[in-house]
């Protein structure tokens, strides 16, 4: 089924314990759109500057992810630096220039606007609405955000997950959303603010999903090297709503299988550097790390 | 089979954010024994001074725990008193009185020296060395230590690991340890020293087993709220090697099940202080909450 996202696209320069990148490709939506684009075509809805490399918009098209939505404006591309820690928990953003980013209102072509799924990366509330506005019958809602707009824009957050299914935030942002410290907690109030799940991501501890009663936890993969932390969480949601637009299958065994999916591709990006793990990635090498996730919570059932 | 453990006894005085509980029963060999007693007899080697309550002492014995192997010496048991924060994972200890565990000296009843699994809890290296020279046999060896003793006596600890099959630390200890940061490479060092499995516990996020190639994760079981995190990881620790002792099942299967069983202990005790919730859980409730722990990782298989 039909699959769009809205987000940034970036050029990301990044410095990490086991050395740096420059003027990487990145941005949520590009991440996203990498992820998913193993399981479904991906429509993308960003800007992009005069100075965003042609040969990678052409990569992308080459991988299913339909450009009719990211537009290409005068100026620069949005522009992000940053240095991970020894703990690569722990990032300092050292350089933002929004550019062309700025004066970003997302605009839907009309072959876009019959997507039945649909994730709303980490943008302004208010844009992400307009998103949900201008398509005609959005079916699964998945979304994302940040402190930021938590803190700054709550009344327009919350009027927008009233019309949301799937939030997927980390941590921190589900305390800062619901007042919780607890987790279990925080999810409870979340899934009262509109949301019927939240994805709740641990950086090096996993992820764990809550949707009504129904808990689901999948721990990290355990990797020896982590290059570049930069885009997991992004490759995540687009592993998971990349599966779910390919099976349609919503029931609660779909999206615990679509959360182990894009679980698999957390794990994968952050072995290199930016994008590059993906553009190398084969769909052999993403069955054989799901079977892997799945042996490493396998005790043989009750 | 015959399990035995030995480790502090002791009286704590804790404060959460919760509230507090003054002189309740503790201890490492304690805790260990009341969760082991769930799935097999325990055989208990430890000290307590003349202060400690003697009806908690025939509660023991009503449970399995066999108390041959405590000596009631002249003078205090040990005590400890901690606070811990909002954030559980946080402590600080208040106050220290070894008491008669100063000179605790492990000496096996000879009804004990036939045991075939045996948990050596976090004390002095030398001293759990000592227990295994005192057992005839001992088939399955876990093992417990701490900062303290990974720094300050290297030598006697990496002596005793060439005859521990399963180490059991957190985080921290497995990193100072093998003087590695990441988990996977801690634990690759931990094997070349001697266990063949090495588990990690870390906290809220549940815990991770490394045994040859083979990587097992249970995520920790997300309670609402965590009254009294003391006794967690020896609990954690009973239930592993009490479901061992109980199964005689060392397969790959055997032990995942074990470390389910054991996480299912550690789940229960921080409900309440002290050993309370352990007090008056039932048998019914352990395998009602290893079903929860089973569906809480299931996807549906590969």
């Amino acid at each position: 089924m039909s699959l769009v996202v809205v987000g940034s696209v970036a050029l990301d320069t990044v410095e990490t314990p086991k050395g740096r990148a420059d003027d990487a490709i990145g941005g949520a939506a590009l991440y996203f759109s990498l992820a998913a684009s193993f399981f479904t075509p991906v429509r993308m809805v960003g800007v992009v500057g005069a100075d965003f490399p042609r040969d990678m918009l052409a990569e992308l098209a080459r991988r299913g992810v339909d450009l009719a939505g990211l537009e290409e404006a005068a100026g620069k591309t949005f522009r992000w630096s940053g240095r991970y820690h020894e703990d690569v928990n722990v990032r300092d953003t050292l350089h933002l220039d929004l550019g062309v980013f700025g004066d970003f209102r997302p605009k839907l072509p009309d072959s876009y606007r019959d997507s039945k799924y649909v994730f709303l990366a980490n943008i302004d509330p208010v844009l992400q609405a307009s998103v949900l506005d201008q398509l005609k019958a959005p079916g699964v809602v998945g979304c994302d955000t940040m402190n930021h707009w938590i803190a700054e824009s709550r009344p327009a957050l919350e009027s927008l997950l009233t019309r949301v299914g799937m939030l997927v935030v980390n941590d921190e942002e589900a305390r800062l959303l619901s007042g919780e410290r607890n987790v279990v907690k925080a999810a409870a109030k979340i899934l009262t603010m509109g949301p019927t799940s939240v994805l709740i991501k641990r950086g090096e501890y996993g992820v764990i999903q809550f949707a009504g009663d129904s808990v689901f936890a999948v721990p990290a993969y355990p990797l020896e090297d982590v290059t570049d932390p930069t885009g997991a969480g992004d490759c995540f949601a687009g592993g998971v709503m990349g599966e779910l637009a390919r099976s349609g299958d919503m029931s609660p065994r779909g999206l615990r299988r679509a959360i182990v999916y894009g679980s698999v591709m957390g794990s994968f990006v952050v072995e290199d550097f930016g994008p590059r793990r993906l553009l190398r990635l084969t769909r052999e090498e993403v069955d054989a790390r799901f079977r892997q996730f799945v042996s490493l919570t396998d005790c043989g059932g009750v």
